[in-house]
């Protein structure tokens, strides 16, 4: 029997996430083509232009034009699947449309990703959680497969976690569900970030002399993630410390995290619960003690753990690592459309 | 007998060559501390700041503080040196001043590099060469002291030349001098350089994941300095090809240039010419067959020359290289004071 | 009907041209899995060994074991392609048993380039052309399936091109076949690279230090590429000026071409002769005057091409970027290897 | 009075710490040119050779030769202070017999740092601590002047710190001997060091294609440093977990250091302790809550420190940045020499 292949649309696509998305999407041997969408009344006067003008890299193989968005064209399309790579703002004003018209969502900005909502008052959001959008707060799934997978399958609005969300939470859900770690004695998180995270728009922050040679952290104790981590891992906010800092290098993250053990263990036993936790995950990979560097994952939709204990037994060190684009932002929402279709996981993405 | 330092002030301090400048007067010998001026209606509001605060680099060695450009400030303190770090625009507009009132200037700008009108159009000028700048752009002096020390020396206006232009007319100016070289074939001029050289406003072109892991070429067959390259070695337009690429590296410029020679030389005729015509000028190296590299001039006040010849005798490719913000600017600039002052040419550049 | 896979073999998956081939080749449709060959009595004294050891970004979806090469285990395997990612001594020496034995070779070194005895030189071959060498020398045929297609098709030992070369011959072989160039006058062919072009082994040119920040010409006038290039584009020595230089980037070519044209030509006389070209070369990509960028291609197998013609309707730049493992080694490969088995020349490498 | 300039030697002036060194010795205004050793029976035959081929950077201002090390030669020049930029086994062999002819040594090798035998035992000395070694360890000084500055001034041997230790410390010491902060808890440095701090020995690890777009952990548990931090700050071993990362930039390191306090205290109560701590010591620059990133003090002889405190009041992050081949050793052990001497600690190093 022939499925007709799933109508889907991304407003975005030019960002770096956008970009990473649509050409996987365009990959993807279950969907069509996606409609890519810029906002309507963008800077410029005439918003329609071709895709290939941003990225000269994607030319040679057709034409992809982008066109400004409607909910007409939407609904004209028949799209059943709307990507949002939009800021936070953004997703939150359209996301009630897109559900009233019965259009699923995933949203890769931070907007339906907490449920607490002093964890969301650092959004800032003008809606002030009224009615309906509360209502779709407390309904839109995490989605972080390897946790939520049954929910996200028949979820409407799926939130694609923060790229640096996925790599801490991805390193201690294991561990701290299997309450081995003394969350009381806090867990230390490092990450460090290559600049697409940082968004495609030019700031003194991306300029490339201001970032080559250098590394600085910032938003200590501040960043917009940590309420993610925080409600994921289910751990109070003087439990977990996170402090992100932003390399000279495209892309890729890499956390390194710092546990205390309630009691002695192993390493085999702690590769045991990783192994164990992840078994039916096929986008998590256990390196063991052999630690994993950002390079290994890199255009891969791999989150990748390694770890190493101390002689003393109750001191762990994981390190975990992931392309932000992929893992972290474009590939995960692919492989979220697969679980909400309830395709293989990986379809598209190798 | 006690000579009284020098007074100087620099307008445009936080550029990146304006700040090059500032560090290396801070710590000449003969001058005072430099007045900072930041330009009048600035962006911000309290155009008034500390240079610590954009450049914390310098920070702990005392105050540095940036006043809004006026006249009358640098009546009141005697200057008599103006450094412009200025777009070209604000060079064109304030020299005729600056002169007017008895102060010399050493502009980094393009303003008044270019004696032919022609060559000048490309900065689209909106004074449209009236009298009185007509006048300045006669006399205003090319600032390359390996060409025009004694010029210099008593100059009211130097013109600090273009980072580019300097590597290239360096290497050049020697042979083509001596008249070895068959300009008839055409010298191609193949240049790369850091981003710092587009200076630190962020744009599209300097973010960061643009910049890395990449190599472009832009501007070719149109750059704003060939028309100096072509004044000072007194070239036809279709006589020298010059295409600029964007180096993912912060600092620093290597140009190599092709040269067919009216006759076969040997690689030792060819080492003598340079080091003849440099014999005095201590900010060369001459290199000979050993190819210098951009690192080794980095932080420095060299352009460092060196060549290949083929077994014909005939093809010569020389590389010559420099630190874009030292030889190729603020080094050069410190270069030109000395001369105009008299002093010895490396005072406050090692 | 089904058609069988086709059966290969790698020897030297570890280096990096041979691990990206491997990659490829892993992920092709039509072969089975390569048979991954490392050299005997390599240096450790256990040379049987895991790819994903050696390159961890491959682990985690199965085993790539390494085996000691034999021939025996190239027979009883039934291997009818063997590629080697070897040096060139070793391709050298291996190829004339891979022909007796029927199994057809694409080398991916400098070992079959060459037709000339001159140019081969450089090689220092020990062999000193013998016979049979020299009989496998005339046969051999140069993989670059936009020129030679067809004897590729039936070819038993495709001479894979070296990276600069192909960025050359790719960009001048259309306007210099067309004969427009006046060669006589000189093409002057810089070129740069990234760091992965010079290979795996650890040296003082290769080291991190050496290479950030900084940018180095080498092996001007010297470089073994440089027979190629003449031989393809049927230019005499002295017509052909080629400088390499090392990027601090890990991987991309652009090369920057300079020619004199014999009489004016408009910007859309030259893109219809590269247009009509490369018609049916779905690997080159013509940018027209746009100029392609290092990143446009990186991580796929197209050769890009722009250019700008000057004022004077003579003077010509083109610009030329590939990925040099991909369109300059492993994808050019796998091309040949589509080329030789007459399947589509895209397979597996989109 | 004149004072005759101190007389000194550098050993392993080819390394990147070597010679960092001997470009800051060459311009210290209180001494004479060092004279330059290399170690006997080197690999190459002829082991006389000029610092400038090696290092193209310092040629244009006369002449460095480097000569085969001999105690005779040390003799007949007076040498009265040597410097060991040598593998700590050399240093080990070496400093007794400097002793013994009475020369005052700076070691920038781990070979003398450390007190307690275990700490001691990651370098595996083969002189197992022998009787005169044993009476070295316990005499040489721990050559950090802003912790030890009196016993350095009178110091026969001084142990230059690490570089990680280096940044450690200074953040650390203040808080630690003001006992403000909870030990038990545990304090978490997480590093992150150039590629310098490898040396300049080719190897895999070093190889720009490897460390390029990357980021890696190593050394987990188990870095030579740790000794350092321990012995200096007076920590029990289970009190700081200590990880090192490898940045893809040429020099700099930055420490993010996660510390539980006591008590709840404010930002000024930190600031206050850091200041108090370094009112005399014109090294360390106190940056407040602005966070200190690793450009601010490359090519400098600068520590920076900065800090964050959480709402709570109870967990801090101070961030510490050095030039690791300046104030984590060459810069440093210039400073050791001005104390060691009785000069000013800035003399040479601005």
């Amino acid at each position: 029997m022939m499925v007709s292949p799933l109508k889907t649309a991304v407003v975005g696509a030019t960002g770096y996430a956008g970009f990473e998305l649509t050409r996987l999407l365009l990959k993807h041997p279950r969907i069509s083509p996606p409609l890519l969408f810029s906002r309507q009344n963008d800077d410029d006067d005439d918003p329609m232009q071709e895709l290939a003008a941003a990225y000269p890299e994607i030319s040679g193989n057709g034409s992809y034009p982008l066109r400004p968005f409607s909910w007409e064209a939407l609904a004209r399309e028949g799209i059943e699947l709307l990507f949002l790579a939009t800021p936070h703002e953004v997703s939150r004003a359209w996301v009630p449309e897109a559900l009233q018209r019965g259009v699923r969502v995933i949203d890769l900005s931070g907007a339906w990703r907490l449920r607490n909502k002093l964890h969301r008052a650092v959004y800032g959001f003008a809606d002030a959680d009224s009615g309906i959008v509360s209502g779709i707060a407390e309904s839109a799934i995490y989605g972080l497969p390897e946790l939520h997978r049954e929910q996200i399958a028949s979820a409407q609005v799926v939130a694609n976690p923060g790229c640096y969300a996925t790599s801490i939470i991805t390193a201690l859900a294991p561990l701290v569900s299997s309450a081995v770690v003394d969350v009381q004695r806090g867990i230390v998180c490092d990450s460090k970030s290559g600049v697409s995270g940082a968004g495609k728009r030019p700031t003194a922050q991306t300029h490339f002399v201001e970032v080559a040679d250098n590394l600085s952290a910032y938003s200590v104790f501040g960043h917009r993630h940590t309420g993610e981590m925080l409600e994921q891992l289910q751990l109070q906010d003087d439990q977990l410390w996170f402090s992100p800092h932003l390399l000279p290098i495209p892309r890729g993250i890499l956390s390194t995290i710092y546990v205390h053990l309630k009691k002695p263990m192993t390493e085999q036993d702690i590769e045991d619960i990783l192994r164990g936790f992840y078994s039916n995950s096929p986008w998590v990979r256990i390196f063991g003690t052999r630690l994993p560097q950002i390079r290994h994952s890199l255009h891969t939709n791999y989150c990748d753990v390694g770890f190493n204990v101390a002689n003393d037994g109750q001191r762990l060190v994981i390190v975990s690592c992931l392309d932000n684009l992929m893992k972290g932002a474009a590939g995960q929402a692919v492989q979220n459309m697969n679980v909400m279709w309830g395709w293989n996981e990986c379809e598209g993405l190798n």
